[in-house]
């Protein structure tokens, strides 16, 4: 056993190297500052496509905003209420990889002239964005892979990413400013793919069991701190210009307020137990960033956030009490953070609206507005209904994309999980069955080399199920046919 | 007990979607985006007279500044410190709510134009400031009330801080802008008033003896940080105009650091125990808040922001030490998060402060700036020493507002409360004496299922008061004479 | 030993007094806000040479980011990944008066005209780098001095930064805008050269014991999580001018991310546990901050960032395994959090490479930046070798300085510490041998008040170096020739 742990902590540590190795070698060759970061010599000389389409970032926004947004966004909205210390090592490996990755990937679609690219504060964006996407699939499989699998995700979620946004804003001139198909849906069902080909019974069973109860709130506080502090910059980050700014900020802020509410109406009648968990706060305000997404800056009333906003707080609860369920035993998928209610089905419901709100534009309702958020029909090359046909379109291709993407990624992701008696469960959370609560929350290297993830790889030990429950079950009663918490079922 | 329980989580959960659904339909006939949002269309058909009153806020201090301030002083300031994930739910809850009914309520007095209240910037700016005060009022009643007694607390502060508001910064054109009385002397003296006719002898009593000892300090150092990050901030964003941002700032910072030093000073001579707890160097430094409210833009050198802030540093450990006790035993109040000793107090000495300065300033010491701290001054319309009579009734104007809607609000919170045997402890924090510490801290809907809270709406049992010191009295001898830590007596 | 006990507590108290008056005098006396606050009747009478020399910070951009940064920078950098709550405290204590002394010191250097030191916002940010050095200085002591020590240790080691800046800057003309030779070298080595005197062999071996794996992993999550979110701010808040800025912040984004990578390359193939801790990546990021300090705004290229961020990442985990050791066995000198492979190595290594990319300038490849970066060479005044040859010089003389100021500061603090049978260990960190995890983690006033501390004064018990391990050996193995974690070593 020995032998195989140290061969796959230096299969890791050796990845690590040659990727970033590659990375630097083509960064040399490829890449080098825009001029535009310096004003003045700047950008006649680049067709910056991707920047019109996407309607121009400028420096101050983004060096305040924006890198703030980003990892406040990636590392606290997909894991940091879930899985603690021991995910966020995982997501910041991820971070790490996935914007070299995708300032390459991207830089040679929009950003390349002249054999080189020429990266600036906007490509920083467009790749914060797509490392969001890439968190938002790992949270469907945390738990159940390991970090050289990880690592093929980023690399093969990054490059498909990149593809699905550029058929979708360059293309098919989709507004989509905060992501709510490009992240959300598609980083979702990516994930979710991924999660059902690698699925294996008795393992993800007894996997489930283990995960309940040991997570402390401090983590969901912190996040949903978080989001409510920097959801809204991220959101104004990316809208068009700054007289487009306020609403679609104010539409945020509104959204937040509502989905809160709808999580103190719902979760009180769904769910047996006294208490209410923070965790289901902030389930409801990242389903409320994932509805906004798109039509954050579409809305143009109040009271149209604020409804929109109630509508997503509602998603997860429900989602939790009825669709999971389903989805694991009938679909035979699972979906540890719950991913499917938090960004799968309020970014389809996003996508919906802001087709909704697309095909009811009017220049009077959006005065000088309209020209940012859709410049096509500004322009009068496309009458509103076309926009929003566009729009829905938009969705079947990314759900399309996800799934081939998925299903491929799955797919290699197996094979590199193959390395001996004990793929799939290769990461180590560190804790074991029925052990005390310990107060560091390590990662392993990929191998089992303790005695508690060696006998994880085994059948599941009889005593396993009955340690873990105690836990779990200390704040709430263990009634036999009552529903269980969203907390306890994700976590 | 089962019926109750579920009829308290239905009340909740039905009042939540009520309220939510009079504030959409509320904001639907009402509220429209501000035209200001978008520059160009502006402001020439508004009568901005609170904008004019609190003399402007501009957008993108707005944004980059404000949304981070409230957030970080609202649910950090009044509670991470004190309760940790359980409060954090309820605070989240009011914060939730408190935004949309203040922008409701102020939009009514302030921008009201037509028919329709015109949302912007400054709006939600103003509703910040008001969902700061009601978390101060809430601090003092933490743990004794159940969440629908803390909407109606919402419900009712809003309005009556949008009262005082309206009448002492536009009818009697005071100068407040960080809130010292508007926020920190309201807030303080409404919740204890509510406080006080919530009193119940023998349940706060033992409640009181649970509170102790088992509170994480990691919250305490994370609101700490957050305040020396965000809070000079968010003194900048309120006042006037770009030029006299920096002094305001920098007084900020100045009597952070002094109050912080003024905390090492006091703590040692008033405790003989051997430890200062980081939750004393935070009141320290939101006691310099409350104190800098109406000061810091008025202080025109540094040494007077060393030394207010240095004064405003010594009152928390002198409240807690001879105040508290008094409060409790012969004023019956409770103060749970010690509200009078951070906010009350600092904030009545703030409008002393803000008062001498009112009269000592001169166009020599101001400068330009005078225009903008005391435009009515500056415009010729008052003397100084008008404006200090103006500053210093203020004073009891708010104390008479704040303690008749105080009185008006507990009497209604009482007739709300009155479910059962068990009106008054309905929020369960989660805690049970003599119990583990537990890893999550759960809010209860407001019910007593759970055995623990259904034991303490009964007779203390005889082993609750000696269950709970082993946990408090780890960190220090449970000396019998010795007087007890702020934080000992506080959580 | 109550007697001592409340000597030294009152000691602390006295001491804080005493400073805090004195500040207040000194203030009342010479400190005035700089007329340069209020635009337009600014600078003409100022000179300004600071100013000139590290070429101007705009206000905005010192509101925005500076404040947020310097105390993300400063409070979680050095300390919150390793102790916890308890040095947090000790921390503030060091901000608080350290800015204050700062900001005299260096006014009395830069900003002094007609007897008055003139305060505006580039002195506060000014303080916070020097603030920065001296909580860089208290990491190789922490756990081994008393508050009293700590700031005398600030006293001495804000005014020797202080000469040292002005040396470098003023005087020699180097570039050095994020500090790698004044924050991080002089800082680390400071401070080790006062741990090398306060050096007492028993007593600093068992404290190792003692402070093995008690930390939770979640302050160096959060930790990490500011590092990045701030700061790359942190160094556009010191780069010259608007248009050299971008390239910064994206240098040091790239850098954090390629650091982030080499620790999963190399802590994989040195530690022979199965567990990656979070503090590892903490370190990693740190240690980038540290390089590109002084060669973050003299990269032209993202590979440049990418390279000298990966080999940055690679020094802590080859420090801790192979330097350490040697540092405590042969120099005798401990180093609690690691500082010196932190913060001192790669700090020399980011004065090298500063050097090399000084030679190497060219106004080609820098265009109008040149100016902003060497304003010297540009100017003419100086060729890019004379540059390089000043920036190679400031190395030895920050050394010899910190060596020389270090030993002058460590013996009058043998001095101050040495108050009974008890000298040297006077910090309590609350945790005693053996002892069940506390949730509160409370500083002593510099007294053996608790049976637990005094214990600690005399010999090692005998049950304490057994009762220690069993906390820290359950998440890996106690192998007995096994090499241990960095994060077990510096806890």
């Amino acid at each position: 056993m020995p032998e195989h742990t140290a061969a796959s902590r230096l299969r890791l540590s050796g990845l690590c190297f040659l990727l970033q190795i590659l990375t630097i070698i083509l960064f040399a060759v490829f890449v080098r500052y825009s001029p535009e970061s310096s004003p003045g010599l700047c950008s006649q000389q680049l067709n910056c496509s991707w920047r019109n389409q996407d309607s121009g970032f400028q420096h101050p926004r983004f060096r305040d905003v924006h890198l703030q947004a980003l990892l406040g966004f990636g590392l606290l909205m997909a894991f940091l209420g879930r899985y603690g210390p021991g995910s966020v090592a995982i997501s910041i490996l991820i971070v790490a990889f996935a914007i070299q990755w995708a300032v390459l990937i991207q830089g040679f679609l929009y950003f390349f002239l002249n054999g080189k690219i020429y990266v600036g504060a906007q490509s920083m964006v467009s790749a914060d964005f797509c490392t969001a996407a890439v968190l938002v699939s790992s949270g469907a499989l945390l738990g159940r892979v390991n970090p050289v699998q990880m690592l093929l995700l980023t690399l093969l979620g990054v490059t498909l990413f990149t593809l699905n946004e550029y058929i979708l804003l360059s293309l098919m001139g989709v507004s989509d400013s905060g992501g709510s198909l490009t992240v959300h849906t598609f980083g979702a069902y990516f994930g979710l793919l991924v999660s059902r080909i690698l699925h294996q019974p008795h393992r993800d069973k007894r996997k489930e069991q283990q995960d309940a109860g040991h997570q402390p709130d401090v983590f969901a506080v912190v996040g949903t701190i978080y989001l409510w502090i920097f959801w809204p910059s991220f959101t104004s980050a990316t809208t068009a210009r700054d007289n487009t700014e306020p609403w679609a900020l104010l539409n945020a802020y509104f959204s937040l307020a509502a989905s809160t509410l709808a999580t103190f109406v719902l979760s009180p009648v769904l769910y047996e137990e006294s208490t209410l968990r923070m965790v289901q706060i902030q389930d409801a305000t990242l389903a409320s960033v994932a509805m906004m997404g798109m039509a954050g800056e579409m809305l143009v009333t109040p009271f149209g956030a604020l409804s929109a906003g109630f509508l997503a707080g509602l998603i997860p609860p429900l989602g939790f009490r009825f669709l999971t369920p389903v989805l694991r035993s009938r679909l035979k998928t699972q979906d540890t953070c719950g991913v499917h209610n938090i960004h799968g089905l309020p970014g389809i419901l996003g996508a919906l609206l802001g087709t909704l709100l697309a095909a009811l534009a009017t220049a009077d309702a959006y005065g000088g507005r309209l020209e940012l958020v859709f410049p096509l029909v500004a322009q009068g090359s496309r009458t509103a209904s076309d926009q929003a046909l566009c729009q829905l379109c938009a969705l079947p291709v990314t759900l399309l994309l996800a799934a081939l993407g998925g299903s491929l990624t799955g797919e290699s992701s197996l094979r590199v999980g193959w390395d001996g008696g004990c793929e799939g469960i290769l990461m180590d959370l560190g804790e074991k069955p029925g052990a005390a609560p310990k107060q560091t929350l390590p990662i392993s290297w990929g191998g089992g080399a303790e005695p508690g993830s060696a006998r994880r790889c085994a059948n599941p030990p009889p005593g396993a199920g009955a340690g873990a429950p105690p836990g779990a079950g200390a704040g709430a009663p263990p009634g036999a046919g009552a529903p269980r918490s969203p907390a306890q079922r994700c976590r």
